[in-house]
């Protein structure tokens, strides 16, 4: 099993995607927020690309969810903080999502053999469902506005971390992989800290979202996994 | 001084050079040589593009050197492994040098401020000479045809954490520069091994180059540092 980490959205070629199982991360916030709704109750998230889309497929029952500069959308029911995407409101209700980085990565990788959605929440769990499809596999780093982004890289490295624990000898991966499990090594007893410094964390922290990027440093706290279907974002 | 790593040549933007110092990486093999190269005598190392550009520049003194896929250049005098640049062959004589990806980054990086030459070979007096010239710094991997490389990656990170240590501080830098910190903390005591182990330290291993990443895998065995001046590197 190949596991090859890819460090943007802007670098990821759909055409390579195909037969492969890709695992989409956007740690702060967009797969961290999906994760949380589909825990809470939500029984589909509807990543789009455009403000337009999103109010396009809405349904009457559907919620709005989504930011552009880390801000919600006018109009919109929900931002992209998942301390929104909680009981009761989500409940049994669908969301149509766009945001900056994330749900473009998903977008992109649509063509994908088996797409699932990947974040420190659920990583462990992620990892486990991505063995159990037995293709190669490829990580989507979404990054923000083409720049790599340390907190995707960090969720890489634990991922690939246990995908090599699961198949029981060290996995075959490109450089960034690598370096990746490395930084990993290194950060995982000091996530949040490493978390609240990166620049999306410094950012968000800025923005007075603190506790998100605090909430989103969590590893395996949920054993849920998102995957592709029929356009939508579903329990695997 | 914000210390910012920069993955491959192709991402680098030549005019966000300006006014900085930048310091071009390909720990295997282009950089290694040009320091092993000075170090042991050479006068002057003039990196080109292309070898059509490396025959016409050449003066009846100047050897050719170089490489396209990790193979010797015909009718080339030396290959691209630092241990053909070394006496008594090298001492004195100017060599023109081109390779795959090292040479292609240093040539983009010209109009840098201040354009540094950086290996594991010479990692120390590397962040000492930036840390000296006292501007913002550009470390510049250079990768492999578009791919970024571990090598250069653990040696932006050793850069980074000399630095640091020099400016007694924590570095401001971007989130490819935290991450290679992150895994140069975790590789550093077991260097020789992570090298073999990635994409290039495997392929140049397979042409029998096993040798030269062991040597390429050595810190802070020069206190040479190569430094750009009229269209060619000398000592600093």
């Amino acid at each position: 099993m190949q596991v090859d980490v890819i460090p943007t959205v802007n670098e990821t070629r759909a055409d390579e995607l195909n037969q492969k199982t890709v695992i989409v991360i956007d740690v702060l916030r967009a797969t961290s927020t999906i994760v949380t709704a589909l825990q809470h109750g939500c029984p589909a998230v509807v990543p789009v690309e455009t403000v337009q889309q999103a109010k396009q497929i809405q349904q009457p029952e559907d919620l709005l969810g989504g930011e552009r500069y880390c801000k919600k959308i006018a109009g919109f029911h929900l931002g992209n903080s998942p301390s929104e995407y909680t009981p009761p409101g989500i409940a049994g209700r669908r969301v149509v999502l766009t945001t900056t980085n994330g749900t473009r990565a998903i977008q992109k990788a649509q063509r994908a053999g088996c797409l699932l959605i990947g974040s420190l929440l659920n990583a462990e769990a992620c990892a486990r469902a991505a063995f159990s499809v037995k293709r190669d596999v490829v990580v989507v780093c979404s990054g923000t506005q083409d720049e790599f982004c340390l907190e995707d890289g960090l969720c890489a490295g634990l991922l690939l971390r246990e995908l090599s624990r699961l198949d029981g000898q060290p996995l075959p991966t490109n450089d960034l992989g690598l370096a990746m499990m490395l930084a990993w090594d290194t950060a995982k007893d000091r996530l949040e800290e490493t978390l609240l410094s990166c620049a999306s964390g410094k950012r968000l922290t800025k923005l007075g979202h603190r506790d998100d990027v605090v909430y989103c440093a969590q590893t395996n706290r949920f054993a849920l996994v998102p995957v592709w279907k029929e356009q939508s974002l579903v329990r695997f």
